[in-house]
């Protein structure tokens, strides 16, 4: 095995500032921890910055084959030790490898062109989810159910906050995932569903107590689907770029679903029926 | 309004001690905050051994109503500070307010006994959920669903774990939701599924590449619905117990769903189809 050196003091520092947003934002680049991870960002060819490895990892034999794909596949090849690495993942589950990764950026317009017109499609798009478990939960859904997008609108969690990474389990290298912008119109998440209407898709919206029920849609062959946060529902902005809402039906007390639990119902049923 | 005077410090280091287990499993008692769970804790008819607020909350005029609920429940009723708050509950989202109560404890043979026989019923096991936030997400959706119980194995986490009660979003006062323990055979987790089964239910169990489709499942009027953790799946002991094993079809990519997600695409399917 080729032998690497020991991470500096620099590029630690530089891996570790990572776990801050506005740093992820001007270095355009982010981490992800884990075999699991690692192995989906190298299959889905994104070039890492650097590959971070512990002893233990290195000398991990099931899973030598993810290893030599992860050196293969980054500009620069790191040993870190257990408590530098969780320095730079914030988590204790990092199973001793990590990735420095360039943000990518998926185009609204780019994804809409490469769809099939023979095939049905559905996109996700988020209005407002804030917590990271939940968006990151929602596109993990989306990839097994087959969904062909996720939008993020303006005022959702930034994608490349490590728990919205993490809770994705690589999913995050399946699906497209479109972060909306509020600096450019052309980037709002309004023009995004403007977009996909003009794409063909009929806009579907969830909202709680919405009179039609979810059982009685007729979706479209290309369908959006906006699910809005728990706490403050869709926006009155993106409620009018929706052609028909709908609910799902409710049989015991709860007051609402959490938003992850929401997009699995909604997908699973839409799926399965 | 009545007076009341500032929490004394042994009130407030007992109240405190709560957030270990050892503590909550020796006192028998746990917190829950935020409006939503006191107003639910309240109407659930549980009586709160504290109930604690800071001067903001008492002078909440919105939320009047569900405070005066919770000063007639309590048996002691203390003010506390923002951060005095904090430390007991371990969230800056108490929205001011907080009850300890006394952990209540549904016997399995209670709640089956309690069950109708004109009506279907659906009984959720989880087998191994460790992860507080899956399993309070679970017994939600259960609510929400309908279903009638809630059955924890040895194994999952437990119970009054702070951030399952906080996920349940006030669930856990309205689906009676039974510990199975590892000290005594007559509750642990195989027993409750015997037990199950002889009141009449099917024991149905999910797993992730289990050759019958979910859509393909002919429900019974007592069903029982085992979902196993992410990690691990169902364990062999408790796969003995299930009648019939289905798996959630895949459209895409994901390797798996996580344990919450599984349980909603089930539970909406079977509830809406």
């Amino acid at each position: 095995m080729t032998v690497h050196s020991h991470i500096s003091k620099a590029k630690l520092k530089f891996a570790r500032s990572l776990t801050q947003k506005k740093i992820r934002v001007r270095e355009s680049a982010f981490v992800v921890e884990g075999w699991r991870a690692v192995e989906e960002a190298c299959r889905a060819g994104v070039k890492a910055e650097m590959f971070l490895f512990t002893e233990d990892a290195a000398q991990n034999t099931r899973q030598s084959a993810v290893f030599h794909l992860a050196i293969g596949s980054a500009r620069e090849v790191c040993e870190v030790t257990d408590s530098e690495l969780e320095a730079v993942t914030e988590t204790v589950t990092a199973q001793g490898v990590a990735l420095v990764l360039p943000q990518f950026r998926h185009s609204l317009e780019g994804v809409l062109g490469s769809l099939r017109d023979d095939v049905p499609h559905t996109v996700i798009a988020l209005d407002r989810i804030s917590e990271p478990g939940n968006a990151g939960t929602i596109i993990r859904t989306a990839d097994w159910f087959g969904a062909d997008m996720v939008v993020l609108s303006e005022d959702c969690v930034d994608l490349y906050n490590p728990k919205l990474i993490r809770s994705t389990m690589g999913s995050v290298f399946h699906v497209p995932v479109v972060e909306c912008a509020k600096e450019e119109e052309k980037r709002s998440f309004t023009h995004a569903l403007q977009t996909c209407r003009e794409a063909g898709f009929t806009i579907f919206g969830a909202e709680v107590g919405a009179p039609t029920d979810l059982r009685s849609i007729r979706w479209a062959r290309r369908s959006v689907i906006v699910i809005g946060s728990e706490a403050h529902g869709v926006s009155d902005g993106t409620k009018q770029e929706i052609s028909e809402c709908f609910a799902i039906p409710r049989f015991g007390r709860a007051e609402s679903l959490n938003a992850g639990t929401a997009a699995a119902v909604i997908l699973g049923v839409k799926g399965l029926l």
